[in-house]
């Protein structure tokens, strides 16, 4: 049973509980004690070796088998497919393979004993329909082998998941990871590990990584590269005394989706019913799973969490603007609320009290939408007491019927006009002391709001506002496997269908930056301020910029960058979606995504230099973007040949 | 006029010469003096503005030119395509960028004039046809814009080259090139410089390197690198006194397929006719073009060059075994006469003089062709004085027929048996002594010389003896920047047609490594000895190799590694194309080139971690292979997708 659901949250995200078992050859009596006792599944050996008396031999290997012996094949340990049902088989039970196994081994003879084993327990597995397997720790400092032979399988796997168990270990000497030596001189990193096995099986979307919580953990910068992984899996030992780090990484853990194993035997004596308070005991007959303390810890740290924040729950669509689209953004009050703010103050500046009675102050709405605009506008002044005349300019004919008829059902008629016409092509009758537009995208410029108001500001007096005011956009860069493996799939030989395939990887995508590790803060890209000096600026741009990952965080691979931006509105009310500053409880923006072809691998102690340019040719506004250090990336996205916003 | 050739060079490799004129009005004279005086092309400034009288002002900048004038533009220098035919345009006039272009600059408005000047001047040398345009050396640390604008012109520009011109720069300090803090911090390594430009261009074809040689020069290691980069074109300064290492360097250029263009003024005052001794003075009427010394040494240096090895000049067919290609390899006199001391070796070891007119040695060979290895058995029995029984066992029925027919005129049927047989279904009457074979490909075991000797092993006596009795394999890192782009055009999306141009980047080709910058020592991979305790090898490998490159080379970039063999015939006759034990002489195998589907870059003091795997499965033999150190790549060739021998 999953261990129960937070507020808001996605149920297709419920997070289960494992319990890894030793091994066992009654494996329905294992199963059903198990699932009774509360976990979720139960990790298991499937396969093992008989010796000739057919028991059972802990020390069988495949060299060891005599020729002659028509038994000899390594055996199913479970003997048949038949003692549980298929789909005991497949919801229940995670194959644990051979821990013994070693395919780095110097022994040649241990080397190719491995390399049997491991297939002939997969292959059993892959018979049985299990979702996934839990693959042993590479042993010692090399892993080469070892992927070569996963790799091998996994492209012949069907649909199982391989995990690769791997330890969530301080490394020797944490502070002194950035040191020459380090490299290629034995993983001692357990990222590193996974990280070399991820690459020589090119991101397969079947193979992620089962960390081991040990009871020392390594720095905060080291532990957050995880994040950035495919849907991991927590071995919790020690459970239930973990210390705050532990109980902070777990939670941290559950925000990234993962699944919790439990594995070892109890080593604390709790009295039945001690960690109960909130948790329901499902033991039948008052039986008691020896682990279900740990279980009940588990379920507890997962839902005393916080609910997800709403924007986290939210998920507009960004395909078209049709009614929907309009109806779920217009719900973004935070957003109005700081544009209100930010009219109200500038009414003020405008236009004195004194004079508040006497001057009307002209606003224009560019891209008035449904009307969200002209209605912050309209409580702005109400609440500085200034008289408004508004002009509500809009394209889309099917948002303008809406428009006439909020403006007739709110009665501002007297106050608003409604124009129906493209910005580019219309006469304004006067000029106005406000231009106030939503333009923005995720990164600010990109969803050309530059253009738009250097075309509108001829409608704008010399000393006129623009709301915003000015904006900037911030890149951070990131490891993100999932979103990678999302707009991979030309990266892996058999999958590639079309030219297009290829040009995913040169577009930035808008996408909740879940499974995502921040290797740095971030830093400003673009700025644009309006009004402008039109006849000395050209909305080009061209920024380069030098992170500086931690040291502590080791070595790290970035698969592109994450893009926010900030906005300010009007003075101090600012907008936006960095994350240091981000307005809390706004949904309109996820961040943006701008992906590199090939991951860069960065090591300690080594600047990452980035390029980005904003670029404007006569029919289009696209972004190109490159790596120069550590080393030179290829140059993404050259004449926005794979991505570009039409002018 | 060419520079002449070398003795059995290849005429499509002939050197030209160039010269770099001053800024000039007159065209067609200016053209005329130097072709006349001897020169292959000049290099000539193109373009340029005008001040408002039209005169020729060199501190034009775009942005300085008032926007009233209609004449704002900047004009071609030339005023018009007309004074030159098209063919003169074409074959004797590269374009010289203007050099004061900074794409670079921290100055934004000599940022923007250098992008639009840039622009203008490549489209002008298009629409003349020009076959290259050079460009000036990057200044400053960065290269990142200028690369990005090239990049865009490259995307577009028909079949023009460009080449960039780059310093052959001492680094600063040359011997400190490992410290943590060279990279990143400034290009003083300049062939640094060029790799960022490549990279971010991903090795586009029309952009090469023109390499100027100065007075001091970098390390040799570090030189090195330059000969694995695209046709590259040396500027010599200071002709005709060249030190030693500037002429040793100039004629190993020359073997990298180079051009050559002589710049600056004559800084020597030689007397008419001093350095004429063996080349004609081809200057009309007594008028001696100034540089026409500097010239006549350049051709000098190349005439005197070694005359290629006769290996360099022959190039088999490796596609199929037809007569043609039986021809061309019986050619190889030296690997005959090799295995002709071999089995003499073995003959002597077999039987002693005492026993010598009354024992037969029986001999097989195995795949026998058209006979060489069979005439080279029977010399070595003549030259030993020994009794000889020859099986010769041949699957190609063609090759039998002519295999008859040399049997019959040479009179051999007493002692040769013609077999036309599979030697994987022959069943021989009688076991052999010694068992001769030449199935051995350039990577040694690549050819399946493992599998048809265990094989043939069973005709071979307990004691018998194989030639060759072991072959070991080798690698050694390389920068084939050529190599790379033939295999390349998945890399450029605008070039893929489909999922088979992929698999390129997995497969090895056999190859004439020309252009490569060997970046290490070889190293041995794989060994097979014959005969073997069949019971108790497989023929599956896996080497695991660290190779160090010296740290005076600076970084590199590893397209692939070249691989060759070396094989024991018998005792101390060796046969190999190992290069520093290759037999001399020897033509019948170019090295492998196993490419690596992206380049690794690697800063000094990294080593570079290699695997390699021999696979065998039921039906086909292949390898896979990659890298680990500095990062890891993708596995490459997994269950031999790509590139595979077939059993």
């Amino acid at each position: 049973m999953p261990l129960g659901e937070r507020y808001g949250g996605d149920k297709s995200e419920s997070r289960y509980c494992g319990v890894e078992t030793d091994f066992d050859d009654d494996m329905p009596n294992l199963l059903s004690l198990n699932i009774h006792g509360g976990f979720d599944f139960v990790i298991a050996t499937l396969h093992a070796g008989f010796s000739s008396d057919a028991q059972m031999d802990p020390n069988y290997r495949p060299s060891l088998v005599d020729d002659d012996t028509s038994r000899s094949h390594a055996l199913p340990f479970a003997g048949s497919d038949l003692v549980l049902s298929p789909s005991q088989w497949s919801s229940h039970v995670v194959g644990k393979i051979s821990s013994w196994i070693d395919l780095d081994s110097e022994d040649e003879t241990l080397r190719k004993d491995s390399e049997i084993a491991l297939k002939q327990e997969i292959a059993w597995a892959s018979h049985l329909s299990l979702q996934a397997c839990l693959l042993p720790t590479p042993k010692g400092t090399s892993c080469a082998n070892y992927a070569k032979c996963l790799n091998q399988i996994l492209q012949n796997l069907g649909s199982m998941q391989l995990w690769l168990r791997i330890p969530l270990e301080k490394s020797e000497d944490d502070t002194d990871a950035s040191s020459p030596d380090f490299m290629g001189e034995g993983h001692n990193d357990s990222w590193e590990l996974w990280n070399s096995f991820r690459l020589l099986c090119e991101h397969h979307s079947q193979l992620s990584v089962a960390l081991d919580i040990l009871s020392s953990l390594p720095s905060a910068s080291s532990v957050a590269r995880w994040f950035g992984e495919p849907s991991f899996l927590t071995n919790a030992r020690g459970y239930p005394c973990l210390s705050k780090r532990q109980q902070r990484l777990t939670t941290a853990f559950f925000d990234h989706s993962i699944q919790i194993v439990i594995s070892g035997q109890p080593v604390h004596n709790i009295p039945l019913g001690a960690s109960e308070s909130n948790v329901d005991n499902n033991a039948e007959g008052g039986w008691r799973h020896p682990l279900k303390s740990y279980l009940d810890y588990v379920a507890f740290l997962y839902q005393k969490m916080d609910p997800l924040p709403e924007q986290e729950r939210f998920e507009p669509l960004m395909d078209n603007l049709e009614a929907q689209t309009y109806e779920t953004f217009e719900k973004d009050t935070v957003k109005y609320s700081q544009y209100q703010r930010a009219v109200a103050k500038a009414l003020v500046d405008r236009v004195s009290d004194e004079n508040a009675s006497s001057v009307t102050t002209v606003l224009m709405v560019v891209g008035a939408g449904r009307g969200p605009l002209v209605r912050a506008s309209l409580q702005a002044a109400e609440e500085t007491e200034r008289k408004l005349k508004i002009y509500a300019v809009e394209k889309n004919p099917n948002a303008v019927v809406t428009l006439h008829s909020l403006v007739k059902l709110e009665g501002w008629e007297e106050r608003v006009t409604i124009v129906s016409c493209d910005m580019r092509n219309w006469n304004a009758p006067e000029k106005a002391d406000i231009l106030v537009s939503e333009l923005l995208g995720s990164f600010g410029d990109n969803e050309l709001s530059p253009e738009c108001l250097d075309g509108a500001q001829r409608f704008l007096k010399e000393d006129g506002i623009s709301i915003p005011s000015s904006y900037t956009s911030f890149i951070q860069p990131v490891t993100a496997c999932k979103l990678y493996n999302d707009v991979k799939p030309w990266f892996l030989f058999p999958h590639i269908k079309s030219h297009k395939d290829l040009l995913h990887f040169e577009t930035a995508y808008v996408v909740k930056l879940h499974r995502v590790a921040r290797l740095a803060h971030t830093q400003p890209v673009f700025t644009f301020t309006h009004p402008e000096d039109l006849s000395k600026t050209s909305n080009q741009r061209y920024k380069k910029l030098r992170f500086d990952i931690p040291s502590d965080t080791g070595s790290s691979l970035i698969h592109g960058f994450a893009g926010y931006f900030d906005a300010t509105l009007y003075k101090d009310v600012h907008l936006g979606i960095e994350p240091s500053t981000a307005t809390p409880n706004m949904f309109s923006w996820f961040p943006i995504f701008f992906p590199l072809r090939t991951p860069v691998y960065v090591q300690p102690g080594t600047p990452l230099e980035v390029h980005f340019w904003r670029c404007c040719g006569s029919t289009k506004v696209w972004y190109e973007w490159c790596v120069t250090s550590p080393s030179a990336s290829a140059m993404h996205n050259t004449n926005g040949r794979s991505y570009w916003v039409g002018l």
